[in-house]
């Protein structure tokens, strides 16, 4: 199986690539060659499964089309300009997050007969928008606010008609925000859902600009690796035209976050947060939704984090950080011998 | 006031410049210049309000920029590849339905700050998609299950983040399937709702490739005009960054319709329709919206026919068919003051 990550350089896309190497393989079919995609070459390591790194520009029609000549079986993309960057540089955000993908659905077509790969597009909460009822179903009207979570449900659109025509087999996954981000912060606005848990951990001082009950939908890296993993391998017969759906998260608010990090790192660690409220962030954050009923999702296997107490766990396993307080942050051995599906 | 309507020579297109040329303005402001844009001339007269015809193509960038480069303050945007055709031709569609939307909405953009157009945008029902509740709401999600509806969405989040953006004051309206239209069937798969009740009163059998229990969500041209001019004068302050609409219709069954035809025009009129199903036709009208309570629209002062009665009498006055029972036709007095917009 040929298997081609385009956004191969961000967090997720290289959290994946390293599962995917490391297990060379993925639903009992052997990997042949991964093809990896970014602006920038993601430094994957070689072994058993030959690596292949191209760097340039998803907006670029011919590299897409260089990028698909080889057949694919198995696509994740990935790619995305993300919200802060989005909205701040519309023409960035419209050609990379809409026309990149436009452009790779369209190559995919050009290939012609007989070429029908798996295609998994990374979507976002960001394709819904306020107002909000308190619980969300699969079933409400996406009506994103931002340019980013336009871009994204018009790529979840054209996933479904390219899927109907059967011009590939499309699998949209609307990621929850992922925390805790390893790191430096991004340019998205929800930077700090992982700047609370991560700075106090590497014992800095973090910002919260928010009140501890906003609540919020989230995962960690590690159920972001599993949601594409799966969404590579199932049966995508049952899920009929809608092609996309909410992946299942945590709807945890800031205080709760914070409790788990005391818990788990001890009240020291916690304390390095300050109460810094910004009014800007505090608007957009108004119009992020807090908590959704993914039902399909579920009903397709799709699991959730465990707990954020869990997915504080695994960030202390991850960044190698010993947190000082009375839980030192070993996973169990279920949490390893799963690659951290949880 | 400059008006621009692209999407001119269509039948909705025809029929609100045909009013606008009549009234003189809108809203109470004198139209100054009217410009009219088709795939080919809308052949329309020259009176008080001088007209200019252009005939191109909308997915042709340098075209839009021509239509867009004298500001008009208004625009009404009709042009589509409809259902049937954008399903037949799939680079048609998205070359027309999505890419000329763009190009529209791009070159608007270009015009830079202090140009701040009313954008009225014609989307359709069928960015609605099966499975549906018994009545959809406002909130139910848009699950296209055509390229047509999928291109009508496209535009629909294009609109909202181009005016959440401030480049235009965006407002769209999703049609209902506009019967009785005049003249000959488009490639719309929803043409037969017209024909059996055109063709009966023109003295000629029509088919209905459907059962008579099969529901449908109905509007008259007269109906769709009134839904254009009042979103070109109304106050969009209150509607929120959801821009786009379902516009009030009728819910009638195929057998009520044809009650309404025997009704107005009598037995032999309606016995006119024979019944051949079709079970490509009944495949696709399966996966069509029955019904919906458009609490939005209302509360924004769009309003439905009265009856399909109505309906029924205006095509039998527009088209000129005496019908031959008991009911002539003649539409009361109130409703020609209006201008046929009830």
């Amino acid at each position: 199986m040929k298997v081609l990550v385009i956004g191969a350089a961000g967090m997720v896309g290289r959290r994946l690539c390293e599962r995917l190497l490391a297990d060379g393989g993925l639903g009992g079919r052997a990997i042949s060659a991964l093809t990896v995609f970014d602006v920038v070459g993601a430094g994957l390591p070689q072994g058993a499964v030959p690596v292949k790194e191209i760097a340039g520009d998803i907006a670029d029609r011919a590299t897409m089309a260089r990028l698909v000549a080889p057949r694919p079986d198995l696509i994740f993309h990935l790619a995305a300009i993300v919200s802060g960057e989005a909205e701040a540089d519309f023409d960035k955000g419209y050609r990379v997050n809409l026309d990149g993908t436009r452009h790779l659905f369209e190559e995919i077509r050009a290939q012609g007969e007989g070429y029908c790969p798996r295609v998994v597009y990374t979507s976002s909460i960001a394709v819904f928008g306020a107002p909000f009822p308190d619980v969300i179903g699969d079933d409400y009207v996406n009506a994103p606010l931002t340019s980013y979570g336009t871009q994204k449900m018009i790529g979840e659109l054209l996933l479904n008609d390219y899927t109907r025509k059967g011009i590939f087999d499309g699998v949209g996954i609307r990621l929850p925000t992922i925390v805790v981000r390893p790191g430096k912060p991004n340019k998205a606005a929800s930077g700090f859902f992982s700047g609370i848990i991560r700075e106090p951990l590497a014992g800095q001082d973090a910002v919260l600009p928010v009140d501890d009950d906003v609540r919020h939908w989230v995962a960690s890296p590690d159920a972001a690796v599993g949601f594409l993993t799966h969404a590579a391998t199932m049966d995508l017969s049952g899920l009929g035209p809608r092609r996309c759906l909410t992946m299942p998260g945590l709807s945890v608010t800031v205080g709760e976050m914070l409790e788990s990090l005391s818990r788990v790192a001890g009240p020291e660690v916690a304390s390095r947060v300050r109460r810094v409220p910004d009014e800007t962030i505090r608007g957009i954050v108004a119009g992020w939704p807090r908590n959704f009923a993914p039902d399909r999702a579920l009903a397709a296997g799709f699991g959730a984090d465990a707990s954020f107490d869990d997915i504080v766990r695994a960030h202390i396993r991850d960044s190698g950080h010993a947190a000082p307080g009375q839980d030192q942050g070993q996973p169990d051995a279920a949490g390893l011998a799963d690659g951290g599906r949880r």
